[in-house]
Parts: C-alpha cells; sequence; structure tokens
C-alpha cells in the first residue's frame, strides 16, 4: 500500500533511481524532503526546474554546461595546447577539481566494450580526431581498465598523423596509499616507472 | 572551481544534504540526472514540484499525506480500535507495509531526551491523551532505545484512566535472524517471553 498518497509514492520511486539510493533510502530522503521543506523542499524544487531548463550537453567536447560550446570550450585563457581526452563528465569533473591546468577536454562518452555492443562509432572518436590538430598534446585519461586501455590504444593508432604527441597518465602508487593494499600490477608498474629523488 | 555552471553546482550542493547522499553521490546523482533528462530529470522536477504543493501534515495523527486528516484517519474501515503510537512518519510507513491490519497511527515527532532538550511538550503527547479515549488498545511501537523506552514509560503512565490498554511491541529475535549475532539483552528477553510450540 501506497503511505503518504501518489505524490509521495512517485517522487520516492523517481528517486529510487538516482544511483547510490534505494527504496528505503529513498523513503528516507522524501521524509526529509518534507520536514525541511521551506528549507530543502522548496529549493530543490526550483533548482532541478531551473536545471531542466538551462542544462545541455556541450556540442564540442561533450561535457555538461548551461551554454554550448561550454564554458571550458569557450575560454581563451585554455590555451596550454593539452587536450584530455575522459571517458565521462564526471572524469572531467574530478580533473578539474585537481585543478589541472589551462587544459581543454574531450568527454568520449564510454569506452570500447565489444562483449556490451560497443563499438568506434556509439563513442566520440570521430569528433577527437577532427580536433586532435589544433592541440600539441592528447592525454589519455581514460580508466585503468580493461575497456580503458583497449580504448587508449585503439584512439592511440587512429591519432597516428593527427600531429598531436599521444601520451597518458602514469601509473602509481596512489598520494596517500599503502603499499599493503596496492595489487600487483600497480606496484611492478610503479617500481618499473620509478623517479630518482 | 564550479564546473557545470551555477544551475548544477547549486543542485549538487542540495542533493547532497539528502540523507545517504555526500557531494561525491550527489555528483554521481546530477550526471545521471543531466544524462536521463527526458526519462528521469523532468519527471523528478515534475514530481517535487506536485508534491511541494500537495504534501501536508495530518492535523490528527502526524503523518504526511496529500490531505488532512490523512486517508489513513479518514478511512472508516480502520476500525480495530487500535492506535498504534510510533516516533516517526518512517516508523508508521514501515509497519503500513508490514500490513499490520486496520489500526490507526499516533506520530509523536521524536522521543524523551532530557540531555537533547526534548521534553514532553516538544513531542505529540497531549493529543496523543485526547485521542486515546476513542480506543480499546494503544500500542506503544516506539523504538528499542533508552529514549525510546523513557517515553513508553512517560505515557504510559499518562495514560492510566484514559479506559485504553497500554500495550508494547514483543521483543524477540528477528524473523530470518542469527543467534550468534544478537545482543545479550535481546536473547535473555526472547527467552523470558518463549512460547510453546
Amino acid at each position: 500500500m501506497a503511505s503518504g498518497g501518489p505524490e509521495i509514492e512517485q517522487l520516492i520511486q523517481l528517486l529510487a533511481r538516482l544511483p547510490g539510493l534505494g527504496p528505503r533510502s529513498a523513503r528516507r530522503a522524501v521524509l526529509h524532503l518534507v520536514k525541511k521543506k521551506d528549507q530543502l523542499m522548496i529549493p530543490l524544487s526550483a533548482a532541478l526546474d531551473r536545471a531542466v531548463v538551462a542544462v545541455r550537453t556541450c556540442e564540442v567536447c561533450g561535457n555538461i554546461d548551461t551554454m554550448s560550446p561550454c564554458s571550458i570550450c569557450a575560454d581563451p585563457r585554455r590555451d596550454s595546447g593539452m587536450l584530455i581526452v575522459v571517458e565521462d563528465v564526471a572524469d572531467l569533473w574530478a580533473l578539474e577539481r585537481a585543478g589541472v591546468g589551462p587544459v581543454k577536454y574531450h568527454v568520449l562518452g564510454g569506452v570500447l566494450s565489444p562483449l556490451d555492443g560497443v563499438g568506434p562509432d556509439d563513442i566520440s572518436v570521430d569528433s577527437l580526431l577532427a580536433r586532435a590538430p589544433q592541440f600539441k598534446e592528447v592525454v589519455l585519461a581514460v580508466n585503468a581498465t580493461v575497456e580503458g586501455q583497449t580504448t587508449a590504444h585503439y584512439i592511440t593508432d587512429r591519432l597516428v598523423g593527427s600531429g598531436a604527441k599521444v601520451t597518458r597518465l602514469a601509473h602509481g602508487v596512489p598520494v596517500g596509499g599503502e603499499l599493503d593494499y596496492l595489487d600487483e600490477g600497480t606496484l611492478s608498474q610503479a617500481l618499473r616507472a620509478r623517479t630518482e629523488i
């Protein structure tokens, strides 16, 4: 039985579809929203309304912003000549939070995965090839998974002749990481890529 | 730096204030919303708008519904004469999901907690005392915490002379629970309240 009426029930069902929330936490979230109606529920409702209208995907890089080209693509100070290729907008945001400098980005929107039926036409490779000649360096910042590395190899092959240097992120011990908890692959890569102090 | 513009940033900050979500999962949730704009973001925005307008607290029992008295209080088939007293609306919903029958509820909105400055005037005790004479039995379904039990004792004292029988939920082994993982208090209560097979 639906407690609280259809409006509440529908809100719970929609919130439960967000990543990280299930039916139970969605119910808790809705109760919290109703209790904090003025401080949280009404502002959230208004913010969602505004975002629905304003948010769009950048036609150049695939970032999410309120304008297209997005504020990163349109920024003339991002002139380092470095293009960072990421799988997902979340990775772009993570790099921006890390403050990696005046770079630009290209969001692939996925990685090659033949088992899941994701081929080169399903991710933004062609637009990357078109953009690459404008940059001095293309950094492949894809995840260190099998699919990510396959995608990196594929893109590297396609970028031959574009004039841009192709690089990838370093593998190694995460800052603050404990050796004991790291897998053998990371450790052997970190040892091979050791640097002089 | 805010990636994605102020609309996105504000949405993330508001979602991060929901229980069970932090800044990281709120970012993931917003990205998911933007990706599923038509299937999820727009329906959620509309559902929130509707809920903001429709949802209210029942003036009789404290339940959350779109009408007051709520659909439970207004239901003439809930005539078992049993009034279940709960701390919170979430507990009411949990009992409704369990299908406990044609009962009515009373939401206290908290428990007595002198350390947190919560006294009898801060929870709905007076309205409970006013309602109790209409019922044959008042079940105190407060949580099995120290504060919950203190509140149950207090309410029991106040209900003397109301004419309603006052009961509490049984303590014991949860269905599907393993004895090995239960605390001593529960086990000794379960042994004392053992029933013949």
